[in-house]
């Protein structure tokens, strides 16, 4: 196999034909496929159905505390499932609300409220002027966006292998009382996969911002979303900041949307009392409560964590065989050759592809051409803006086995083309 | 039957001593009885929950658009549901929006986004300093509480039988830019239960207000919550707006929660194009869509807009007696005596009481020491405060008749009794 970069224009002229002809044999086939998010197959939908049939006419409609949960009231949600989150985010249960289908609906909230109300007794957000988000990158488009929808400055801050660059974090967060907050997906992160170390998330809880209303965005949405025999560990930062007298630091944050269905799962958030002294204020004139049957369907349903692990393995029978089509795929048409570079998750939704630098828009533009979305290149960075236009987040949960080989295979020659071009424009 | 007013003072000591052994009978019985918020009863949640077993793991998981109702997408809603609020709220289907368990939480979303990103195009009502809310009093304390977080100065309006003294509101919205919205509740309003006339709802679509980012909060909560043969009508705001052109002066809210289940029920907005392009923005950063299943196993259950109707007749068969005992109750013990008014509404959740200025909170009191918990007086106006200490908002929906009975004939007695305690120590 030879590496692209050693080829002579000759040798890459008669790559680039070749794999011409088998693009323009795709684009022939008219695929329409879609790559874009990262959503769950509606194999995977299928394995909560039985959910639905807990919950019927003839159920108990009362919870543990004796409240009917038709009507109004707990507003902390059901404390069946405040435990079981307790458990899923390493936080006390005393500490959790749960709340309503969509967990970013409450990171959406915390911001918002901290933006017209604040976090510790400080002035809003809203008005302190110029104010900054730190965005760990590759990192979740949609985080990105609620920051940059309040008119935050986000910036940028390195994904490495072990988390974000905590040197690069430190140092931002020290010496700029401007800078609020930064996005994190703890394990198995979007798009890289990575988990943080247990290094990275001591330092979290050791951080000394120069804010005192700075504050962690902890999205633990793939907390036991585990893919491999060999599964990723993640340090409890609850315990660390407890430990570092840090408590009032982050703000946690997971969901069922990939455990039973993505529409109408449920979503909780965890954080120190000082924090949920102020949420749970903004909550009491936001709402007049969650929705408790859907909370005690789930209650019903996945029962306790051992039920919600057993869950989980359904589910990676159904994930293991694509993302093992997805790498094997890149092993088999990009290993060896120098064009592109990307990670083996060992859990959650995504693999993260850095194809040569310029690339990304090229190799998503051709892919698009023939037929399979994917996500925009561009979109795991702040402001859409990839300044290496070098990273592509590819979802392989969604389609078929079937149509993720072609997908793939697709892809790997729009990256080789791509690759080819470039180097042959230089 | 003697007026407390041309009493003699040895006569209303009389009557005094006489309400005080009766007071201390109740007292002796220990009740517990709570009819503090407007909460649908058991029998009224009963009536919903064939609704449960019409969405099992055998149904169909699609919406009419073809989407697969359990995973993520359709912001807007299911469109059979559209279709349904756009019936019962009188505003086309294409500008409605769907949303979670809380119309509550809608309008709540909708000021929010109001004060952080504004409507139509003005600086957000979070940068314009000092802003003011208009607070139709007697009206809902949870509207007045939401405007009073985000820290509007809020004005009370008069309460006619006719809905706000629209004199009076003209008159601040169009001197006043600092004036940007209004609460209202038009139909079986909260608490009085009358529903705006005619002229009321014409004057409101041809309304100039000095502010361009004025706008109507129009609470349809129980547009369809008829409770006798004689039902109001409301003429359709939306419809006198497009003859004004006055559009964007309204959004609309109602919601299911006292249709099916108030902690689990459906919300909607509507609004013109341009107020939604607004509040469409904001949720496509807040959320990930609101709970498809939870709409699909409404619109199985209740199907159309006969079916909700239908189903409205059982409610009203189970609450007509209870507005009748209290009806009956008031009319049994105040009248005649002069020491209190009430309304008689044709539907809705309350029945509001004025009792003797200076009187309520005093009555609110001895009714709790005496084991029954009302609405705490002054909560139907801004801040908590009536002026005239006067209001008392009953809401008869949630007790047994058996236990309203007892309730209201101890209510009675504590109105004659604080009547009589304030004619003694004039």
């Amino acid at each position: 196999m030879l590496q692209f970069l050693s080829m002579s224009e000759s040798e890459l002229l008669k790559v680039k034909a070749d794999l011409e002809d088998r693009y323009n044999q795709f684009k022939a086939q008219g695929l329409k496929l879609n790559m874009a998010r990262g959503k769950p197959a509606t194999d995977q939908l299928n394995l909560s159905m039985k959910m639905l049939d807990t919950l019927n006419s003839g159920s108990d409609m009362h919870s543990s505390t004796g409240d009917d949960c038709r009507n109004y009231g707990l507003p902390d949600g059901l404390p069946e499932l405040r435990e079981l989150f307790a458990e899923l985010m390493g936080v006390d249960d005393n500490n959790i609300i749960v709340g309503g289908n969509s967990s970013l609906n409450m990171m959406f909230d915390a911001v918002s409220c901290a933006m017209t109300h604040g976090f510790a007794g400080c002035e809003p957000w809203g008005k302190q002027g110029h104010i900054k988000f730190l965005c760990p990158s590759p990192g979740y488009d949609r985080h990105f966006a609620i920051t940059e929808y309040f008119g935050f400055e986000l910036i940028a801050v390195p994904m490495l292998a072990t988390g974000p660059d905590m040197d690069v974090v430190e140092k931002l967060i020290h010496d700029d009382a401007s800078v609020k907050g930064i996005w994190c997906v703890p394990k198995y992160s979007n798009p890289t996969g990575i988990t943080y170390s247990d290094e990275t998330v001591r330092r979290f809880a050791a951080l000394k911002p120069a804010a005192k209303d700075f504050r962690i965005f902890w999205d633990n949405a793939y907390c036991v979303h585990d893919l491999t025999d060999t599964p990723d560990t993640l340090l409890n930062l609850w315990q660390e900041c407890r430990k570092n007298n840090t408590i009032d630091l982050p703000i946690f944050f997971a969901s069922t949307s990939k455990i039973t269905f993505p529409g109408a799962g449920i979503a909780a958030m965890g954080a120190s009392e000082k924090n949920l002294s102020v949420l749970r204020e903004h909550y009491s004139f936001q709402t007049i409560g969650p929705d408790k049957l859907n909370q005690l369907r789930h209650i019903y349903f996945l029962k306790d964590l051992d039920g919600v692990m057993d869950h989980m393995t359904k589910h990676r029978a159904l994930l293991e065989p694509k993302f093992r089509t997805v790498l094997g795929r890149l092993e088999s048409e990009l290993g060896g050759k120098g064009v592109a570079e990307w990670t083996s998750p060992n859990g959650g939704y995504f693999v993260s592809v850095d194809v040569l630098n310029g690339c990304a828009k090229r190799v998503v533009s051709l892919c698009k051409e023939a037929g399979v979305t994917l996500t925009g290149a561009g979109a795991t960075y702040p402001y859409g803006k990839d300044p290496n236009d070098q990273n592509i987040r590819v979802a392989p949960t969604y389609p078929p086995v079937a149509e993720l080989e072609q997908a793939m295979e697709l892809f790997c020659i729009c990256v080789q083309l791509a690759a080819a071009e470039k180097l042959l424009n230089k």
